[in-house]
């Protein structure tokens, strides 16, 4: 095929597919060397919410934003919700934070101290009241714990202080209520990661129950990682609660998604349109989590959204049919060759098309930065500190 | 500390350890480009057990062999045991082959062509028989299925069908025989592995039952992976099977254990020693599998035997309760230096004073150089051809 | 741009475009594992060329091929350039082989024997003799030698007698003669490879003279090597000689290029574009050398053909006016999105008509299949001995 | 062996050895999710040089300390090393810094501003005076330039803008003074890195003359690479100009050099034994260059340099002769195994019995720990502000 067709069940998949945005990325980010601000990055979770909108509105496919605790701690959180559907979206996924207490040093669910571990726990009681707050229905945890040295502390008791910290918050959190539990394969810890893979991620799940699934993110697996393979097998586990979207040349980049790897965020949407889980009642729920050094924020969460939206459209190209048949007739060249097919067709201009049927600009990137928005932002936003990670 | 002295414990757990030795590291083998011969290498199952047993005869901890079907096929198995059990040793685990018969180029249990797949499936009833016919309680499956082109086969489909293989092994062996089931991250499948990670072998035990088990082989992880803490998530999981022995600096090697990171060697039999698993009613069956691409290959063995000791011992060295006070004190460095000061100290003239003590030659690889064998098999074994892996 | 319209000067460029092919791609090839055989496979040099010479006449852009001494030795060179010509290909680019005989087990060109050495020299003098009987005027050279354990030889040392061997060779060559000298990562080395990376090459050709040339091949880079960087590089230095297409997942794992990061390829070939090095008068040669294990080989090489081309075509779109003033403005976006646009329109429709304009068929793979050969010489080459790598 | 004894050369070698510090090691680091203070961290220049003067008050063979400017500003250099003097250590090389400015966020010396690189130039010049006003010779200059997205800047353009700013630096310094040029493979650019690896700096070092030298830091490689190949390959080349030692798991992860493989460490230090370049008439400046996130730092940099020590030891027990002699023959597990031998032996008696003749303490990591030092600096350095990258 050369040119993109969608069928009826495409276009409705398309037109249900959402990705979360996270709050962090219209705040400044950067490296352990350098982190470049830019006029116009907001101040405080309001801002935050505003920016991440302004996706929305011209992607039309990103409706919820995650917070982050602490860094999105307000005093009010129905003020906040209602801000966020003035803007029109909504609240989501709670991220807890455990690097960046001087307490977590040496671990935070894992520490060897019990007082720095009830620490630990407490600050997911915290986020726990700030879903409750906000109707958020999902607890993201990614454990940054880990050691830099070998004999720095004992890898198999971690992992029980770990399983003891995961049971308290887990036995904490409501019926319909999920714990999503990220992996990383390293950094801030260099030798050991105390959740390091996900075999770990699913161990602990496992252990806890039906409501704790694992969090995918792109950029944590060790080099020449088959990272639609891990998709395929959380999926068929049922335990694929979160799939962050980002990714990288080297290490945890955290470039916008599809900028490393355009190929395998394609393959990636394979497995996942095959599995049927880009419906939203296959619990899956897709986000990014990258960061922004050097690009603008705005534009580089749409650019990353349309990145998706491209990926997912020429997954949906595939004709499943006639690949099934060159699979089990042992055609690899042919079988390969209907998977790109569809990764060459350019599946823009049907895209865009799309898109003007939803009364939204074909080119969502060319429409924001026609509108000023950034202008404005920029002008306006004078004084008060820029969100950051605040490393 | 600077001379090694063993505890009663250190010392016993030395003796008590046992490593298996697999029968193809007796014969040729080599790269894609060029497998390279020597003289006295074995023509035959037979002449290999006699050189596996040279290596017992000078280590004293290698009392059982391998075999890989059909490499290791003979007419008569309680001839071969009885000459193993004359030569000193046992024969053990039973290995099967899935990737070299022309059928299996799609893939063995994982093939889209239900026939091909019985054939695999009965090519493990045929090694059951070999079990039952030398005493083997061990059925290891190391499985070469996989793609090299993203689209050539359907990822999900195949582990299911993975799954239904190995449930009709599974059912076919009795209740004191133990399937070992081996993950590799790549190769000979060079886009996808149908068994890349522990996760994905460990998912495949958890359905099976309680006698399957996973293998980790050293050389089979991702650049970077942290291997012993998979050795520690798997004893803590009670499904670490066995623990192939061999190194690497860049993909599968299959160098001498010991030779390419002596250190990381280090710290997974600290885990291994910490978790109590190195004493045989652990479960847990240690082995070499590691080719002799240019080295004299007994000798190989002998080297890669002592290399696990030494790091066995000075795992064993390491001061338990001192390190656990470090570690809870949070002195990153005091911790740190206690495994290091194992880790530095020479243990060879103990454990070579520990050889003597058992009627050992305190130097086993100088001993068989001295011994004349390599010589007598070369002038011997003259005609026929040289066992290898027939690639 | 969603339609891809080449300019005039593309459309001269991919017209003037070619690519080599390497004979042994048309024998069997595999992993230590196993080398799968299939029927028609060729027998012979002149079978190679012949096959080679099919994807000349559906591409019409592989007017050379490659070989490789001793594996295409013949007797009569006059007759087997003859029967290249008249199947429509020449003989090019002559491979040295380093790595099969017996006695280079510890180093050909690098050995501490000078015997071997000078064997190793001396095969050069005779792959020299089948240049000048041939026409050849590059003589192509990969070194395989390297160490499998530390200690076990001097990598100093062997880098002098590497320089020595080396200054023989280059000094027996011809003033039109040139002398193309390939790295690789690792493989069958698994310690230390005595030409790992393009600095090393680049090194020994820079004390050889202007004939002496680096080889660049996709797969012989440590993980995550930018390799688009090392093509500028060297073209910025003046010392590209060639360039072996290929891609690989993990190690070099040999697969058709283009098919594990077609975007990879995109990017090595806008580097290529420009700096004008495309053009046959850049002295650099682009060619194939690759595996196809269990994909048709003749297909293979045809898809690869296509992917070249196809990547070639959308660098040839970038608009580089624009590219260099969002550069200049520090626009990351717009720059990004300007390679990305050419990255992301379907050129295979351009092509096509590209290759219709010259006799040829829009589709040369399926042309190809349509065409009969691979049944017929299927049928016709019964006994004789299927030509592959002999390892 | 079993136990070390230095040959009288080798005690020469060890006495004569010395290792450079940076002054950045003594202040703040961490990652990019947060940097962890401790009580006692320097808050100025003096304060650093002072904790540097400890390790060599302790180790005695760390005399000299490396400057970072701007970190390292003062007013007064004649008072600052006149205090480095008073403390018994000198100011060595002084490093430029290319990351921290908000107008390098899209390159420095690589910058497609003009400005922007005459304004990274004169930095350089600046860091010229500090050198005259120190008396220091040699300018190290680690470029952190890069992209982190394909078509951000063209690659090779930045190439020829980075020869023309390493000119003009290189043409503003006198004929005793050296230029350091430092390659790293990524960070904090995760697409292209401008100096990726050390092809690249040797072909700028070429280009401007003799007095440009490389820097290895054994972080900056891909996974896998060898890099006591690179070591002797540069000093082969005569253009190994500093070595800057640290140890990685997985990225660039800063850990004090021997900590996560010392055999790594040893096989380096075997290149530098052999090639006499541990000799301070080699030109090759030794220096630790890494991070201490959550170990006490001066702890850690005497730990540092212990480790060098050691593994250099070690080196020098090597049996040359017989080493040379079992290569000669082949015989690869001798060979190894004379290598291994030395690396075994416990090396730490006769190294406390060295630092015991001339005066220190046999274990200088014990005798700081109980001298008070770290207690005392706690109480006086209170208020300030800790020195840190000020990322």
């Amino acid at each position: 095929m050369t040119t993109a067709t969608f069928t009826p069940a495409a276009q409705q998949a398309l037109r249900e597919q959402t990705v979360e945005l996270p709050s962090w990325a219209f705040g400044n980010s950067g490296t352990r060397f350098k982190v470049f601000g830019t006029p116009g990055t907001p101040r405080d979770p309001y801002e935050k919410l505003s920016d991440a909108a302004q996706v929305h509105r011209y992607t039309g496919i990103t409706p919820r934003v995650s917070l982050h605790i602490p860094w999105d701690l307000v005093d009010d959180y129905t003020a906040l919700a209602e801000h966020a559907r003035a803007e029109g979206v909504a609240i989501s996924v709670i991220n807890s934070n455990l690097f960046q207490d001087d307490d977590y040093k040496f671990g935070s669910l894992t520490n060897p101290d019990p007082a720095i571990r009830a620490k630990a726990v407490a600050h997911h009681l915290q986020c726990l009241d700030v879903m409750h707050a906000t109707g958020s229905k999902e607890l993201k945890l990614w454990l940054p714990d880990g050691l830099n040295y070998p004999g720095q502390d004992d890898l198999a008791a971690r992992q029980e202080r770990l399983a003891e910290s995961l049971r308290k918050i887990y036995a904490a959190m409501a019926d319909d209520e999920t714990l999503l539990i990220e992996y990383k394969f390293f950094e801030p810890a260099f030798y050991a990661t105390d959740i390091p893979d996900w075999g770990t991620s699913l161990l602990h799940c496992l252990a806890l129950g039906e409501r704790a699934k694992v969090v995918l993110d792109t950029g944590h697996h060790a080099p020449g990682t088959n990272i639609e393979f891990i998709v395929m097998q959380l999926l068929r586990a049922g335990r694929l609660g979160a799939f962050d979207f980002n990714s990288r040349f080297y290490a945890d980049d955290d470039l916008m998604v599809g900028a490393a790897d355009p190929f395998q965020l394609f393959r990636i949407m394979h497995e996942i349109v095959k599995a049927d889980a880009l419906a939203p009642a296959s619990g899956v729920n897709f986000m990014l989590d990258q960061c922004h050094n050097i690009e603008p924020k705005i534009q580089g969460q749409i650019r990353s959204v349309m990145n998706v939206q491209e990926a997912t459209a020429k997954a949906l190209l595939i004709d499943a049919d006639a690949l099934a048949e060159a699979q089990r007739s042992g055609d690899v060249l042919a079988a390969n060759g209907l998977l790109m097919d569809a990764y060459h067709t350019d599946v823009r201009p049907a895209l865009a098309a799309l898109r003007e049927a939803q009364g939204l600009a074909g080119d969502p990137l060319a429409a924001f930065r026609a509108s000023g928005y950034e202008k404005k932002v920029a002008d306006e936003r004078v004084g008060g500190t820029q969100a950051g990670w605040g490393a």
